[in-house]
């Protein structure tokens, strides 16, 4: 083809050919039992294209990284239940709901079902880099008693 | 809450809350058989947000328009299987795949299986008209058996 379009056939058991499975993060310990595939946009297709479609995967219990950042996140879930912290919201989330992460909103996603929480997250390729929330605004956030509890610094 | 994050929860038989089932395009009768449901970016998110994501599907015998344009497209499979051309390649697709439609490929999306064909499609709120492919593309095309088989101009 003279283009890069291509296609990620996907295998059993949420994994896709040619796609590793990655430790979610390597600079931060502040998440749990969560790994990552890259899907689209870090292939032959990097040079030129815009976004990053990712594949999250977090373990009953697990969650991700609470943080914040200028870019935006597009999440469709895709397997099991959770839970999201946006901003002073808790919110549940299940198989094919949306969710629309605005740019500086605090977040934190959780697998709070027996099976894990998996889903589609779409960003920027070029992106800010996330920053953890000030103490000040984990008070702030705490103040839900529902977020208290779930919340993972 | 302060900012625009929000949930757009999924219902029963690839519907969402909030969300209408529309036509795919108005404009063009270079299509059969086929849905739009906008899920997100279009909604209070709209002024800021950089990327739309929809959710397409096609009939049993249905396809999208022939067309290429400037913006890249992010496709994720949700709903069954079909076929995808891709410039001179005709791909099958099934539930996961991801299919990355890069800058100035001519695409067009079938539903060749049983069931209907559903598939999100991510692309930038700010994007480019999608145009017709000119009659010299289209034989070069053709000289594919099975992408001029299938291909409906």
């Amino acid at each position: 083809m003279s283009d890069r379009s291509r296609i990620v056939q996907a295998k059993a058991g949420f994994r896709w050919t040619g796609t590793a499975v990655a430790a979610y993060k390597t600079e931060t310990a502040s998440h749990s039992d969560i790994t990552r595939q890259t899907l689209l946009g870090d292939g032959p297709e990097k040079a030129r294209s815009r976004s990053v479609l990712r594949y999250f995967e977090i373990e009953p219990g697990g969650h991700s990284s609470l943080e914040r950042h200028l870019h935006e996140h597009i999440v469709v879930v895709l397997r099991g239940q959770g839970h999201v912290i946006l901003g002073d919201r808790l919110e549940p989330i299940g198989l094919h709901d949306c969710v629309y992460v605005a740019p500086g909103t605090i977040h934190q996603f959780h697998a709070t079902a027996a099976e894990p929480l998996g889903f589609l997250c779409l960003v920027d390729r070029l992106r800010d880099r996330p920053a953890r929330p000030n103490p000040i605004e984990i008070d702030e956030m705490s103040r839900n008693p529902a977020i208290a509890k779930l919340l993972k610094t």
